[in-house]
């Protein structure tokens, strides 16, 4: 089983992701909100790249059963009812309805992400312990994509990819953290590098993801203010929104996309 | 001053370079080989993409004024002098000698990284402070560009980078690691983030190759042993080399490639 963290959502070949369990993260704020919706009993979530098109669709469902969400440049989409902010999509505003969400980056990364399989996990901090398990139980080798911020590597969703992973090595009997406590010396260039074997294949973008994860794991929410993305989110007045999307495993639902909506 | 960091060489967009200081790191091995055969005083590094170049290179010099290194696949080229390990470049062998060098990754990276600018630093851990002392002084944005294994992403590379950053930090009166003894909670949402302000903006990716060196900086051998590449290398029987490649700040020299030569 190989995992291998894909840094920003552009950045996919269609063939790597073949024949693999495939989880895209935008944790700020798409993947925390989708989740929080389906947790809190829509019917269903649909994701649309462009804005046209999202209208375009909710024009053909009939009058109450649907909420157009989602932004552009972090701000509500004019027309729309919900903006991109989870915790609007409270159980009183979305039970039963079909969500129709278009986002700057999310909703175009969930598209890139699906490849030729056409199924993606949807992940972020809230219920990465879920995810983990997910793919576990899947056995398939593992890319974990990171949507990014305008085409460049996210902080936020590579931790979010990192505590996934630490997540996983549980199932495998990895301590996470075991390297630190290894003897560095020239004997130790004689064992067995930790992550590889049989089992478990870390690919280096993996490691590096899993090391922010110990950085973050006890404060998730420094590492969104770390982040340029959430520096902005700050200045726009959404801290609300950070301290949400930073409560590790605070869902267990794992939202699946597959058939142009996801479940 | 922004610092950037790109994961892989091929991954540069030519603009992106323009008016910057750059920094090539390739530390298994060619970063590190051509750093020590200056530090040993060899009369210059030139680093050429394809073997059959170099042969023609070298027959253009006088016998005995120039040494041919490198490696495919780690092996050393039939018919060079020396393979791409640091080890072999001592004064002895290179004293005032030309180092044609060529190698699978590095040289391709340095000119891709050379861009418009022409000119590029190549960083290692054996040179981080240095790199770092001469990036402070030139007080122009920064891209730190990983020349990457295989296009993928390399740990060990991003760790470099960031042991530069952490080494940048100091002329900043930052402390690299305040981010751990602040106080998480709501209030810190009103702050200012640490890493930005109008002399320092660290882009997400800087961040993450900071926190890499945070968790590698006390023992980088380790990092390189969790690298793929370092894998490789161990397997190779080349424990020696990555030994010596992780000798953090073992030289002072900072090589600087422009017109075609690395001084």
């Amino acid at each position: 089983m190989r995992v291998s963290v894909i840094a920003t959502a552009g950045n996919i070949a269609g063939e790597a992701l073949s024949n693999k369990s495939v989880v895209m993260f935008d944790i700020l704020r798409a993947s925390s909100t989708i989740s929080t919706a389906l947790a809190n009993g829509c019917k269903e979530v649909i994701p649309v790249i462009d804005v046209e098109d999202a209208f375009a669709l909710a024009r053909q469902l009939p009058e109450g059963s649907f909420i157009l969400g989602g932004e552009r440049g972090a701000i509500k989409v004019t027309g729309f009812h919900l903006g991109n902010s989870p915790l609007e999509y409270t159980a009183s505003v979305v039970k039963d309805k079909t969500v129709i969400i278009s986002t700057t980056n999310g909703t175009k990364a969930i598209r890139y992400a699906a490849g030729e399989n056409g199924r993606v996990f949807i992940g972020s901090l809230l219920n990465c312990s879920s995810v983990a398990k997910a793919l576990a139980d899947l056995s398939k080798d593992i890319v974990l994509v990171c949507a990014g911020t305008r085409g460049k590597f996210s902080l936020e969703d590579t931790l979010a990819a990192g505590l996934v992973i630490k997540d996983l090595l549980k199932f495998f009997n990895k301590n996470p953290w075991q390297a630190k406590t290894q003897e560095h010396n020239k004997f130790y260039l004689e064992e067995t590098p930790i992550f590889n074997n049989d089992a478990l294949i870390l690919e280096d973008a993996a490691v590096a993801a899993l090391r922010l994860a110990e950085y973050y794991w006890q404060s998730p929410i420094q590492g969104l203010l770390d982040s340029l993305h959430g520096q902005k989110l700050l200045q726009l007045g959404l801290a609300a929104d950070l301290d949400y999307c930073s409560k590790l495993n605070h869902l267990t639902n794992v939202p699946v996309f597959f058939n142009d909506k996801i479940l």
